[in-house]
């Protein structure tokens, strides 16, 4: 870590970004160009994300397994959508063993492909759908612009693939893993967001419909946390997914796909830091709470240390570390840890050791008022409910900025002025050529069409033809 | 599933072991040559194994970490042994974004070079060692001739990459982590494993000394389950991993590495499998408990479906699965889940309804023998003591299986005759001549150099020599 401090968020957001990933030790840039190191830390939240999101797929009948990383190039241009998307993003390998390849083989840049191919082979009968698989894994797109967990040559994400006998269940799947991200992004990362379904310019590569999580940044930007695509009939017919129906007629299966990767990391990031860099929704947080113990003597050590060690026993449940360290001042450690975004400080001092209790400090809430002191009595049941509020404060937190810059611009003026701060929730006809002259204008893409809708239907914010829904409006990560 | 019959291990162990495979739907094979797709069955004991590998690990001070698929090609060529070893093997990416690339890519076989790269860049000073790094990850070797599990061109598995500060310390994490491969083998897999030192034609390439953990198959060949690195500091010069020591002088690190993958799950079926199919060591096993309710009659079905369900809550704690598909025989019900390997079946009848028990048959021990009814009373301890018993009764099958086929041949003419059935251990005078030509006449490798040694020396079993230490030769995977 240097010394010198950290960037202004509010001055320079991107900046303070990268130097508070490289700073609290998250990721590093590698060797390749466009690729990363996630370092242990940084891993810690993603296996921390991995097991939240695991959880509640098992908890809705999914199951995980693992597809080869290598897709024959042939099987990309079975779906003409998808490799008109992908094409441009391919790494290639060309030579195995010394030798060059006959057929060069695709680094999966997602699955739908090969999946699908395995898929036509495993699905005889209605009896065998549907089927609900996930997998972890890496993938590889060739960005040109890069950014540590936003946007990398290399990431990790889950993609769940599935198949169903009707439209309606492919549908529902779709609609049931976008509200299980929607749980996992509010419940367990504290990061709200919005539902909503992709413009047809924005949708997944091959799929009938997509619909995303929106969350909105510290600078007002908007980040695609997460999607969930209904793929029709597309891929079964590309890759021959058919299925005896229970009237023995033969049938295209209906499939779907979703996935949320460590771009999400980047989301917690950028949706809770702060001036003093890292804040982590205790839920995800690989350290929940950090014991700095203070002592000036050996004496008070010893007495300051034994407290220290009982305080460790009875908060053994949590995920908690002791900042022994003796070649560092508490000051150090108090702004080396608030960088590192550790939800709760407790201090322990002679005076606490005295007064038979500890001193904690929460990261969400600085200076004195953030502070109090805890009796030794029933620690464990007043430590975890200070966790449960800061998780409720930083959610809550970005709720109301979130609504503080959302604008509702009544014509193109007042959106063109709206994107500059914040969101615009306009109605929109719905043409891809308003779409496109408002994303040349102002650089802003639609987001989504929020699934919530107040009704109110009137006029296209752009063209002013009648318009159904609104959209959201913004520039995005 | 096929209705044939699956072929005798003791007729076809080769043909057997890939049904077992596809029938058990473990694992299938993938339409690029050499690759594997694993099937949810599959990768739940792999699941099941990485968490018990990565509980040890955590336990001992390892944080994960994931570093990149790809490595420029310049890096292998650092490390002279390393690069010879593993060119010939290589995936590699000429081709990224519809341009070619200035360097090729290769894609990892293993990491040791990039992951120096980063060491070299983020230890500074001794107060940075240990650095105690592990990562899940799937690399790519270009293997000519390939078996599911065994031996394919992309596989899954986890690598441990440490720095020290001492020679010595850097000895003891390699023969730490060789202890917990053998205590994860031998407690969570039950199969027993000898640890030993590889010979020089065998260790990887790089490294100063190979340790292994080897197993006997049950067709007697040898299985090499997990390897433990001590890589001296080759690595270390090769990228400049250097660091300031307690006297402010610069010195190199050094290093070492050690990695178990998804071979192991070929170990475990080559090891426990009998004619009926899989077994599975409860411990890992995906499924511990599968419930078939019996019934003929309506009346019945209501008594026996009301009992099944209480088993199930009372087993809640277990990996337990009700087989209540209708259209299936209990017969064809049996054979299935012996054939996945499921360590005990409930069955639940009528009769067991009156008696307030259920039938409990064990998948190691066929028949009669294996069968016990079992008390509803404290039924959680029983199944749960019954599991145990499962898990030590095929280690120690398994005990006696390899002590009954390892040999000590006194001469060469017994060595010949015995690794026709099984392992010889014999006294080696450590001449690579020696081992080269017992590999050419028996196709016999040196699977390793015990550590633990009877003491007593004598003549080397191929040249006459003088020899200190017996070595096992074996045919292997």
């Amino acid at each position: 870590m240097t010394s010198n401090k950290l960037p202004k968020p509010a001055e320079d957001f991107s900046e303070w970004y990268n130097q508070v990933i490289q700073r609290a030790e998250l990721a590093d840039y590698a060797p390749v160009r466009g690729c990363m190191v996630v370092r242990p830390y940084g891993w810690a939240i993603w296996e921390n994300i991995q097991s939240a999101l695991d959880g509640r797929f098992k908890a809705t009948g999914h199951v995980n397994a693992a597809f080869p990383l290598f897709i024959p190039m042939s099987f990309l241009e079975k779906e003409k959508e998808h490799v008109e998307g992908f094409s441009p993003e391919l790494a290639v390998v060309t030579i195995g063993g010394g030798q060059q390849l006959e057929e060069p083989l695709v680094v999966r840049p997602t699955s739908e492909t090969i999946i699908g191919h395995m898929y036509a082979k495993w699905i005889q009968s209605y009896r065998d759908l549907p089927v609900l698989i996930n997998q972890w894994a890496n993938v590889v797109r060739w960005e040109m612009r890069t950014r540590l967990f936003l946007r990398t040559l290399e990431f990790y994400w889950q993609e769940g693939h599935t198949a169903h006998e009707t439209a309606e269940e492919a549908e529902a799947e779709t609609r049931r893993m976008l509200d299980v991200y929607e749980d996992f992004a509010v419940n367990e990362a504290a990061v709200p967001v919005i539902k909503g379904l992709k413009s047809d310019s924005e949708k997944f590569a091959g799929a009938v419909r997509s619909y995303t999580i929106e969350a909105m940044m510290g600078d007002t930007r908007a980040l695609q946390s997460g999607t969930s695509h209904n793929l029709g009939q597309n891929f079964a017919k590309a890759f021959e997914i058919q299925y005896l129906d229970r009237n023995n007629e033969l049938q295209y299966c209906w499939t779907t796909s979703w996935g949320l990767s460590t771009r999400f990391v980047g989301a917690i990031i950028m949706t809770h830091g702060d001036e003093q860099g890292l804040v982590l929704p205790p839920r995800l947080a690989p350290i929940q709470i950090v014991t700095v113990p203070i002592f000036r003597s050996e004496e008070e050590k010893s007495r300051v240390m034994e407290m220290t060690g009982k305080v460790q026993d009875m908060l053994s449940g949590f995920r908690i570390k002791v900042d022994d360290r003796l070649e560092l001042t508490p000051g150090f450690k108090f702004n080396d840890w608030e960088l590192r975004g550790v939800p709760l400080r407790l201090e322990i001092g002679p005076k606490d050791v005295e007064n038979n209790a500890v001193t904690a400090a929460r990261r969400d809430i600085a200076g004195r008022e953030g502070k109090t002191s805890i009796s030794m009595e029933n620690l464990g049941q007043q430590i975890s409910d200070l966790l449960d509020s800061v998780q409720k404060n930083i959610y809550d937190k970005a709720v109301a900025f979130r609504e503080a810059h959302t604008h509702s611009p009544k014509d193109y003026a007042e959106l063109q002025e709206a994107i500059l701060s914040g969101w615009a929730l306009s109605l929109w006809c719905g043409s891809a050529d308003c779409e496109t002259r408002i994303k040349e204008d102002t650089k802003a893409t639609i987001r989504c069409i929020p699934l919530e809708q107040d009704g109110a239907g009137g006029a296209c914010v752009y063209c002013g033809k009648k318009a159904e829904k609104k959209a959201i409006f913004s520039r995005a990560y």
